[in-house]
């Protein structure tokens, strides 16, 4: 069996890749925001934190209220009780990736994890 | 305390942010090579799985001796004990992104693990 698995994710509105890639250690989703909309409701969550990457475009994060101005390069994390809701700009679009994971889940990491060969 | 934490990444080689973001589910990294140059050894891991995700350019990965073309839009899941290396190509340069997480740490996700206000 393989070690890998690969998926190529086009411009479609929302991508899981949990099922897709076989995750056991995160869901990553790639998201399209059209300029002028936003993501529907306010969420937070019981015990993941999240990681968004702003890939393209502009808009903004409100986090417990408070306004958070997203352009391509940022890299956000937000912790489970974070009360947020993502919005695309009214001239742009927006295209990000949220990587969710569970808190306090990881232990060892890169040097430490890594078996060199 | 804020719920919250940013950072921007610049045109850097390599920028590692489980200590910019505080990150206790991953360690992400986001990563340059230039064109006609590599990773400079094989490796694999413990514990953790990656997900790499193509964000410009063009290379190819060679895991367990399968070669495995990269270019931008691909995500790639490799399980710990793939033995990876990641090339750019000759004629582009490549940067990607790393997620790094425990296997089998995640439980609920998205619906399940998310409280909608």
């Amino acid at each position: 069996m393989k070690n890998f698995l690969k998926t190529t994710v086009a411009k479609e509105p929302r991508v899981e890749l949990h099922d897709k890639l076989n995750l056991t250690g995160s869901e990553i989703s790639v998201n399209r925001l059209p300029a002028g909309t936003n993501v529907p409701f306010i969420h937070s969550h019981k015990e993941n934190e999240e990681v968004y990457i702003i890939l393209e475009g502009k808009g903004y994060f409100i986090i417990d209220d408070e306004k958070i101005e997203l352009s391509k390069g940022d890299f956000i994390k937000v912790d489970p009780k974070g009360e947020r809701q993502l919005f695309a700009a009214k001239d742009s679009g927006i295209e990000y990736i949220c990587i969710q994971t569970k808190t306090n889940s990881l232990e060892e990491y890169t040097a430490k994890d890594a078996l060199i060969k």
